[in-house]
């Protein structure tokens, strides 16, 4: 099978990588900046071929338009005008509807993997769940081969409940991370370090997966309604006011939760 | 080594598990309700002596008050009452300064598990980091055999910087959980669970914590700065609006670091 991949971002490159290492097809990267995406690719010893949109190959069996969201319409418009009829093209935004690629008569779908991707960082996809969406029998059958070559686990969704997925996949991995980044930054001004939290942030999301239900297992000054720590808290937190609110608006709604 | 652990909640029994399963030193459980503590350490199979506080040893070696915080101070001026002048006596809150104990001239610190617990979950104490804290260096002593004995990993702390770690775990630990029981409820109105996101939720810790500075890995749209998604977002949160609320607030202070 023939793939390109449309992108030179994280998500790009990881799914360039999983393909060109793990799998037997073609992978081609096309970027509108091809040397932005031959630097990465270098740096992770790629054997994919690079170009540019324009001369990728017009025939490939599936386009996968890994860009920005915003970009994804623009992209698929100048796709269009360049590859054959026949040939399926997807994207892998959570967020954006397979609406986005109009009426016309095309295989389009969708093929998002639920992961946080960064730059320099390989994931292996087998780990990542990938979600997919279609509207033709051609496609469908195209997108389970990819993802069963990949090994990956993987389950169809439509649209909407797609951007139920990303949604929470904001609260539960980026809001997150900032939760990690303010407690980090508290530690930080007594000259500690994130790693001291290790063994309770592993336990805590242990706990919560176990649980299946997260709210349930809350703890907490806010959690036990305990008002005193939390103004002793917030007291320690008086020279930075940008956490110390944080601290209140998030305390409050799992106060509220548990009146 | 005697030991006499007054409480009965989820500190007092993981303690107790710990030290009547892996050290050789016998211990004692001191409640206000003993029954509420014998309901809970029978379930454990613990081999454990409980009594009330006031029937409780007066002379075992180390007295830890594992309390909620806001009746430390009685159950120690109720402890100093009853039990022998030289005995050492300490709390485990991350929060209460080592002043909660008075200026008198007793052997007074703290021993400070680092780490949510909760009820009928029982944790290796061995993954625990303890924080301890004495003024005399009997206590001193006291305090290492006991988390030498446990095979914990530990470190001398000062009351200042156990508060920062204990107000870093609450982003780091409670905001996180509850972080992951928004997501869950995102998911929940959709016929979905947690547990679609456990591979993203592992990679995002896994990546905060390797980077050890959690904001210099931050992803996201509020990241990215990329306002149409956010945009979209609420409006999918329009139906539960204090998760609307708590998204557009954490994603504003994303955006403003970004600045």
């Amino acid at each position: 099978m023939k793939i390109v991949i449309v992108g030179s971002g994280a998500v790009a490159i990881n799914l360039a990588y999983g393909f060109a290492t793990t799998t037997n097809f073609q992978v081609d990267i096309a970027a509108r900046n091809p040397q932005k995406a031959k630097d990465i690719a270098d740096g992770l010893d790629l054997k994919v071929y690079i170009s540019s949109i324009e001369k990728c190959d017009t025939n490939a069996d599936l386009y996968i338009i890994a860009v920005s969201d915003r970009a994804i319409e623009e992209v698929y418009q100048q796709l269009i005008q360049h590859v054959d009829q026949d040939s399926c093209i997807v994207h892998t935004s959570g967020t954006t509807s397979i609406e986005v690629f109009g009426s016309e008569a095309r295989s389009v779908g969708v093929l998002y993997p639920l992961q946080t991707f960064t730059r320099n960082r390989i994931i292996d996809l087998r780990d990542v769940p990938f979600y997919l969406e279609a509207k033709d029998e051609h496609l469908k059958r195209v997108l389970v081969m990819v993802v069963e070559e990949l090994e990956a686990k993987w389950d169809w969704l439509e649209s909407d409940k797609r951007k139920a997925i990303h949604v929470a996949a904001v609260f539960a991995c980026n809001f997150t991370n900032y939760m990690l980044a303010c407690a980090n930054q508290v530690l930080h001004e007594e000259g500690l370090n994130i790693s001291v939290l290790q063994p309770l942030i592993e336990e805590t999301i242990s706990k919560a997966l176990e649980s299946e239900n997260p709210i349930a297992v809350q703890t907490g000054p806010a959690r036990r309604n305990d008002s005193r720590t939390i103004y002793m808290h917030e007291a320690y937190l008086k020279n930075t006011p940008e956490l110390k609110e944080l601290y209140s608006i998030i305390s409050e709604k799992i106060m509220k939760k548990f009146e």
